[in-house]
């Protein structure tokens, strides 16, 4: 474990001083220095007790026998990057499995929300993710959810988070702020518990997130800003990031696997000509395969250097402006004395190839390959056994029961590459007492927290599924219950005790025989396997998914975001069918006759 | 007082949302953007509890009955001007004193160093430095001396200040750090006791303010790096400010009464075009003639416009680079919602008229004029009560004794300009048991913290005073007991009677009467007077001091400086005669025949 910097302090002057050896010495490389905006050539890194004890041009003098030396052969010495906003949950990955994936591509310093575990398990989900990034040779810092239930009424989740919960976690070690401040309404109406969620971040001298997502840049926004957010991701126009910019919060510009944000907003920097001080990068949410193929903070500096930015402004965005924004700058950020020994080496600053990464002094990772151990923490069984159904679900509980001949029903609609949904209608036989779902799909919300047995049938278009299967997910924004989407009431039973019988996952059923599946044994919404395998067995559900007939370009996303009761138009949830634009719950059948 | 943030968080944001009226609305300015370095016209601010609510183009919601309205009628509207590390005391002002003479020149935030009277009353005088500084209508802020004694073994000040008390001033509210770390070889050497002020502040989350005033950027300097100073205000050319940028400290550009460093090192920006986040400016030490006749940070700001810096450039430098660097950027340092109500209004952004200033959402000054009180504390008698000579002196004892005809002495060489003295030597003749001051002058280091009624005497150079005559003074740097310079032992004993009866001061006698003297009875540094008195009264001095035949151009520095032995070559001290090349006491007579 990384001593804290006091307890280093006297052997890294002694060190720098030249009077003892280092740990470590990257030698010759080119300091790509983000205090200055400079890249100097010739320079050394002594390094010890995981921190940087000096950078200059000749460390010679702390070679002794036991300094591991580097050669940089003049490559780039890179700060590691930092992910400024993200959730370790959308990789379904637990921190660990998250950190093993993204070191190899030099991210060495994460500012996570747990908000998805903290929908399945309140606070103790949290301390259990905060926990096992603790242990991990990368820095991450876990920002605390700030709202759970997301929309209070609308949903249940399996714990709800409260300010008093906040205040306790604003103590913990490990915690480097508020998570995404969302319920920007309640914040720009004075609500007093959102507003007392961000005055305990402040009295702890922490971080406030921000997450504004509205283009309204009148009288709420303002309202929003004096709430306190210090930051937002949510932006998608650089007219939206300058604004947040100007008001003297943090622009977060996202590249996630689906969050395309970049591009739009980075004109400020590379167009007006704005100070770069206040923008930094993150990728918000970072599905495996992502990881696994493209890369992560890596991929964002990438894709700003592609988008016209200097590369170093891009640097600095995904380093110190980042670490200056939560206060951890004296801690990490840049190469220099004091700060923890997060170094890649790259041989081009547009291309960023991660050839080598440093991370707290250690060596972790070279050519891609990991080199280090990312442990896991023991998970306990309150996080193993997550799904609670309360009893075996048949057919039987996958109708919607009508009288009559024909009903007009509420149907979701989705739209292809797009979050929000339509309140579609559609007039549907009434077959045996129940609604028959021709053209449409059947959707079923199914309380798994409780286990109250509680199932919410609802109706689905857009899907385009064929023949006799279901789809079922215990991953189910925000707050996690089970989402089964299908044609046939046998398959989705089939489907939802699978997952039970799972702990949780994402699985494919057709004709009564499972297609694929991606076990998500932890809170129902994260693998303790390696992303590869991961992103492997995502792939195969996507194949499933095809196989029977759905054409969208991301039916897992679509699938799950369906219980996202913050997003227009219309949902479910486990209080039932939500009318997102009128924030209340809906009856499904409106008539029938 | 100002409420902390979290208290007005709840009616900020009803301001904000234009539900409520604000205590202050600025109408109609042009908004200078520190965060993006822009300045945005026709731009509203509305103010509740003293600090920003928000800014927009129209703020007309926010003005009720009891709404002040301040027509900006298009000026610019600046963020109040923070210095970044100064000393109070320089002044010869109290914290209430420098705040009335500050505000109309559109100081808002002070980082000050109660350095000299820490010497004098340890940890109790910056208690009371503190104490007066949180009453004033800006924001003073406290940084802890760190080296009281400057020269341990060499001299002996009023109170020694221990780590164990820096640890605990770290806990007070209003102290934002350390003091300048002066004592830099120490740091370098590893010395735990300097190592442990510095880790009991970083400990606290506070910064740590540095002095590495050496050209030496070699392992020294990396050595005082790795040691944890955050900043450094003794650069003096580019390459030192660069040097402490790139290796992640904060470049504090000085301009002081006596300091002129901006010029030299703000090609930095200016020409190298680095990136000015890490640089700030500062005044370190300003006379009350300064502020009455030149300014303050105004004039800081303004200069570094005349030296071609970009008027936002310079501001950014003064106001949120500062704020950021010290962990305050939340709170002050840009006109933004949350932080302070600090605003100046002004027509030109280079000449940099000071036209009105808003502090923490006062009108506080206009045209120049102070028009809010600044509160003074009742400064208690161990402040009051600091000159103990322990008896009355008279004329033998400004003597030094030797036997013999002739004698062969040090002479402390006054170097016009600079603040380096040298060593010199002379041979003078010996009368009655005394060495005979032919060609030169005498100079007495008078104990005046404990009464022990000790004198040091010997010989300085330079002054070219004429007659019978003594200036005396209790503000001697570092350690600040009495430094009296004078051809005449009885004018000598009269000037010392005479600060012992004001309290402390600076006087100038000449055939036993005294031409002129600025009482300074707080810890025998500071006047309870306002600067304008205070600077004339220190003009009157300097007027004697030239009709006693001294042509230097600043004999006053030149005198309180004599004892200040941290710089080369020769100072005196309360222990003797200090050779600072050796940093070893020396004997004023060599030898005598």
């Amino acid at each position: 474990m990384l001593k804290p910097w006091i307890e280093a302090q006297a052997r890294l002057v002694e060190v720098a001083a030249g009077r003892a050896p280092a740990d470590m010495v990257i030698r010759g490389g080119q300091w790509v220095n983000v205090h200055t905006r400079e890249v100097l050539p010739g320079q050394d890194i002594a390094i010890a007790d995981g921190r940087v004890a000096c950078v200059l041009h000749d460390a010679s003098a702390n070679i002794g026998p036991e300094t591991q030396v580097i050669e940089a052969e003049g490559r780039y010495m890179v700060p590691g990057l930092i992910d400024a906003h993200m959730h370790v949950e959308s990789g379904m990955l637990t921190p660990a499995g998250f950190a093993a994936a993204v070191i190899p591509h030099g991210t060495t310093t994460i500012m996570h929300d747990p908000h998805e575990i903290a929908n399945v398990m309140g606070l103790e989900g949290v301390r259990l993710m905060r926990d096992e990034s603790l242990i991990q040779p990368i820095t991450m810092l876990t920002q605390m959810p700030s709202c759970a239930p997301s929309a209070p009424g609308l949903e249940t989740t399996g714990h709800p988070i409260t300010a008093g919960e906040v205040a306790q976690a604003m103590g913990w070690d490990g915690v480097i702020g508020l998570g995404e401040m969302m319920n920007f309404p309640a914040v720009s109406a004075g609500d007093p518990a959102m507003l007392s969620e961000i005055a305990a971040t402040r009295a702890a001298g922490k971080t406030v997130g921000g997450h504004y997502a509205s283009p309204d840049l009148g009288r709420a926004f303002s309202a929003y800003v004096a709430g306190g957010a210090a930051d937002d991701h949510e932006t998608v126009s650089e007219a939206q990031a300058v604004a947040r910019v100007r008001q003297g919060m943090g622009a977060m510009m996202r590249l996630g696997s689906a969050w395309h944000d970049v591009q739009a907003q980075i004109t400020a920097i590379t167009q007006r000509g704005l100070d770069p001080a206040g923008f930094m990068l993150c990728t918000d949410d970072s599905h495996a395969g992502t990881l696994v193929h493209d890369g992560h903070m890596d991929r964002v500096v990438r894709h700003a250097v592609d988008c016209g930015c200097d590369p170093l402004v891009a640097i600095q965005m995904a380093t110190i402006n980042t670490a200056r924004h939560f206060g951890v700058e004296r801690e990490l950020g840049s190469i220099t004395p004091g700060r923890r020994a997060d170094v890649i080496l790259t041989s081009d600053l547009r291309a960023l190839p991660v050839e080598m990464v440093v991370a707290q002094g250690r060596l972790v990772a070279e050519g891609g390959r990991l080199l280090v151990d990312c442990p896991r923490i023991d998970w306990p069984d309150s996080a193993r056994n997550s799904v609670h159904l309360g009893r075996v679900l048949t057919a039987a509980d996958f109708r919607v029961p009508a009288e009559g001949r024909e009903a007009d029903v509420r149907v979701i609609g989705v739209i292809e590459n797009q979050a929000p949904t339509r309140a579609l209608t559609a007039t549907l036989p009434i077959r045996d007492g129940e609604v028959v779902p021709e053209g449409v799909e059947r959707i079923a919300l199914v309380e798994r927290h409780k286990g109250t047995g509680g199932v919410v049938n609802a109706f689905v278009s857009g899907f385009g599924y064929q023949g006799r299967m279901a789809v079922a997910s215990t991953v189910a924004h925000d707050s996690h219950h089970m989402i089964v989407v299908g044609t046939c009431g046998e398959n989705m039973a089939a489907a939802s005790g699978r997952l039970a019988e799972l702990g949780g996952g994402i699985t494919v059923f057709r004709d009564g025989a499972e297609l694929a599946h991606v076990a998500l044994p932890i809170a129902g919404l994260m693998s303790d396997r390696p992303a590869a395998e991961v992103a492997e067995a995502a792939e195969a559900v996507n194949r499933a998914i095809r196989d029977c007939g759905c054409t969208l370009n991301n039916a897992i996303m679509q699938h799950v975001l369906l219980a996202l009761v913050v997003i227009p138009e219309l949902r479910i949830s486990d209080l039932g069918l939500v009318d997102v634009t009128r924030f209340e719950i809906c009856d499904v059948v409106m008539a029938s006759r």
